[in-house]
């Protein structure tokens, strides 16, 4: 797959670099080879490189040697020495894409600083990119602005989306719960935009992390890592039961994501789901395929209506597990995390039965971690009769505010959600992503600074 | 701290809320308590602000009842009915902050969007802000304008920083190494722009974060959540070692928290430090004093120049235990990830001593730990002794991409390194936020999907 040393045109165009237009004169391709970063490049083309280099006053260079290695650093430096600081080096970097590094006078003897990445894998590429972008310089211009136009037409009406000077869509999740900062993400398409009778449901494609599902501006889940979170809130719960659990309620979770996990325990014979919104089993069923499986199993029945209003009315004592799969205490899930609700919760479970609620990162919401701690512990700990038990796990998934999520368990028995009492099959365990029996341990040991907030 | 219902005078002037300016007819302060989220608004109260309201056609209403409970927004939402759907509600929100919700006709019967966070706590406080806000339009327009122009001046030559539209100044960590996703914090203030010999060096105030450190547009550390990384990375290694350590070497780490963990451990009798880049530990005492107080201890000796020439001249077996507090894999950090390098810290280190480096998060590139991990078992295992051993650890981080942060371990020994062998004092472990000897074993336990590729 080597290619050889040696020149193509120049494109009649200007291409992106960073965040201005190049002209450039000419493409020197260096040393193409698709396994570069274990081989070095025969002095010879480091020569030719130079002695090319040192008449040249704007140009491109492919050069596929890893960026990484002190060695290449060393000869783009003395490349640059050579070319009189101007024009650009597009060197090969860790994850095989091409970056390229701008050189100018400005940085005289000193590092480099990267800018753009290409997201092509070889060298060869470089011939396609340039087809791809020439065209005059005009008409690239005007391409540009066009992609500028259309992405602000979808953005204006979206507050959580922006569009930047490349015609970039990005979207940023800002919220009062994690004020000065937030995750961005860029965007693909939008697919799906309208605001439901309790939140605005936003589904968008993005580069990196498949589709993503956004309630209120709030990122609820990513094809990329949703598993964790759905694997995390239903296996521990239905694993610390004492015995297999048959009847289980989901509260929220209109992705289908926690009824695919639970589908997962045979031993389950009734699931019921109450959701409030209609829109997302739709959104999901549509966009998120993979996940809203679980609304196809024929042990799902689906409710359409407030989980409060919908616990009231079952009877005492009916179910093993009931997981709360909730966004966050703003807006519609406000009242799935005071008393009341915990109240009716306590209310519809079996004697040994298990509550698991979403229950936000310790490294954000330490506070509102420590209230429904304590009302946990109101709710379900017996003094009389020296039973409940509380606890707070927790896992790690990139897309939510800080990178983690934890969970309540809440029993009025005496379990210890530490150490799983039950097994999934061999068959079930084989799909997992997250979960395991080590995990399920782990999850509960805290960073020292949460501990001391849970355990007084 | 109960304030009555009331009215205070409309201040001549703008108000920002969201996205644009409101000027208010009026404030309606109906209720106002300090401790607002346990108690509940009488209906008297109640049903004033809807007599109120009735005849306002925009005003600005500050509302105390928790946003989050159902009953407060069905108020709510009466009152919209009520007002035309015109004006303001200003509710009190999770955070004690007060939280502005935009009722507009576009939104009948539909559910509120929010928008932006006002950062003070009590409603007496709306008239401190009324006042400060006061003023004429004009003059409130120019104020922003002025912001806005202070701003652009220091963005325009930091690449990673941007000024919206409100003035409000952003850093945004892009990187080739995670693609299509960045996260963002609200810069307070630039306090430091430099760049060194061999990187962009950049210290900023944020909102919520403290004082950050950047380099090369990557964040190294942030006062609020440095310690664990810089705990984890330290106490791993020290506390796995069979015995306890006395000579141990630091590369990297300029910012000085590796070295106040290493001090922590009371048989150190000399701890080195090699740094590339002199500016580090210079911008470190200046900006994150608390965390460059491990420069002061006297068993501390400091080596500016390159780790890897710095090992090549050290004696063969003269560490118990070596620390690569490195950066990314890309830019200066670069050679510290292949395996001369390695070679060189196997030779340095003792028989029974142990290197831990800085290894990346398992969400993102797996690929990478991937192949660490084969060239640390390549480098310390010896087939024909039976001995060595390599393990994978990681910590929660929340301004690290993804959330979390991991560290490879290494020995020539064979060394359980899951299982701490030492103990840090009771002194030194008071002071500990994140590392305890349970956290060291839950560190070692990987989700499955790492598990899987790290096995093999």
């Amino acid at each position: 797959k080597s290619v050889a040393v040696g020149e193509v045109e120049a494109p009649e165009s200007h291409i992106v670099f960073g965040r201005r237009y190049v002209r450039p004169r000419r493409i020197v391709l260096l040393e193409a080879n698709a396994r570069g970063e274990k081989e070095r490049t025969p002095s010879w083309a480091f020569h030719s490189f130079l002695a090319i280099h040192q008449q040249t006053t704007e140009s491109v260079v492919v050069h596929s040697i890893p960026f990484y290695s002190i060695s290449s650093r060393e000869r783009v430096n003395a490349s640059w020495e050579e070319r009189k600081g101007r024009g650009w080096i597009i060197a090969r970097s860790f994850h095989r894409r091409l970056q390229p590094l701008r050189l100018d006078r400005a940085r005289a003897s000193r590092y480099w600083s990267s800018s753009k990445v290409f997201e092509f894998e070889w060298c060869e590429r470089i011939r396609i990119c340039c087809r791809a972008m020439s065209g005059r310089g005009d008409e690239e211009a005007s391409r540009l602005d066009q992609l500028k136009k259309t992405a602000a037409a979808t953005v204006s009406e979206i507050g959580s989306l922006t569009v930047n000077d490349k015609g970039e869509v990005w979207f940023a999740e800002l919220s009062e719960m994690w004020p000065g900062q937030a995750f961005t993400i860029k965007v693909k398409e939008v697919l799906f935009h309208e605001k439901s009778k309790y939140q605005d449901v936003l589904v968008f494609s993005s580069y990196e992390y498949g589709n993503v599902l956004v309630l209120d501006g709030v990122i609820q889940c990513t094809d990329r890592d949703e598993y964790s979170y759905q694997e995390m809130i239903t296996h521990l719960p239905l694993c610390s039961l004492e015995s297999p659990a048959k009847k289980v309620l989901v509260i929220g979770g209109g992705d289908g994501g926690v009824l695919r996990e639970i589908t997962r325990h045979e031993t389950i014979e009734t699931i019921e789901i109450c959701e409030l919104d209609e829109m997302v089993p739709e959104v999901a069923k549509k966009y998120f395929p993979k996940m809203a499986v679980g609304f196809d199993d024929e042990r799902v029945k689906c409710h359409f209506m407030d989980g409060f209003k919908f616990l009231k009315e079952v009877d005492a004592g009916t179910y093993d597990a009931i997981i709360v799969d909730s966004s966050d205490p703003v807006g519609p899930a406000a009242s799935l995390f005071q008393k009341p609700f915990f109240d009716l919760v306590h209310r519809a479970l079996k004697d040994t039965g298990i509550v698991c609620t979403q229950a936000e990162s310790v490294w954000l919401h330490l506070d509102i971690i420590q209230e429904l701690h304590k009302l946990c512990l109101e709710v379900f700990r017996d003094p009389a009769k020296n039973s409940g038990s509380v606890n707070y796990a927790y896992c790690t998934i990139p897309t939510y505010p800080s990178g983690q999520i934890g969970f309540m368990l809440s029993s009025k028995s005496n379990i210890d959600f530490r150490s799983p009492k039950q097994k999934l099959s061999e068959n079930s365990s084989a799909l997992l992503k997250y979960y395991s029996p080590e995990i399920h341990g782990a999850s509960f040991v805290l960073p020292q600074f949460a501990k001391k907030c849970l355990d007084c």
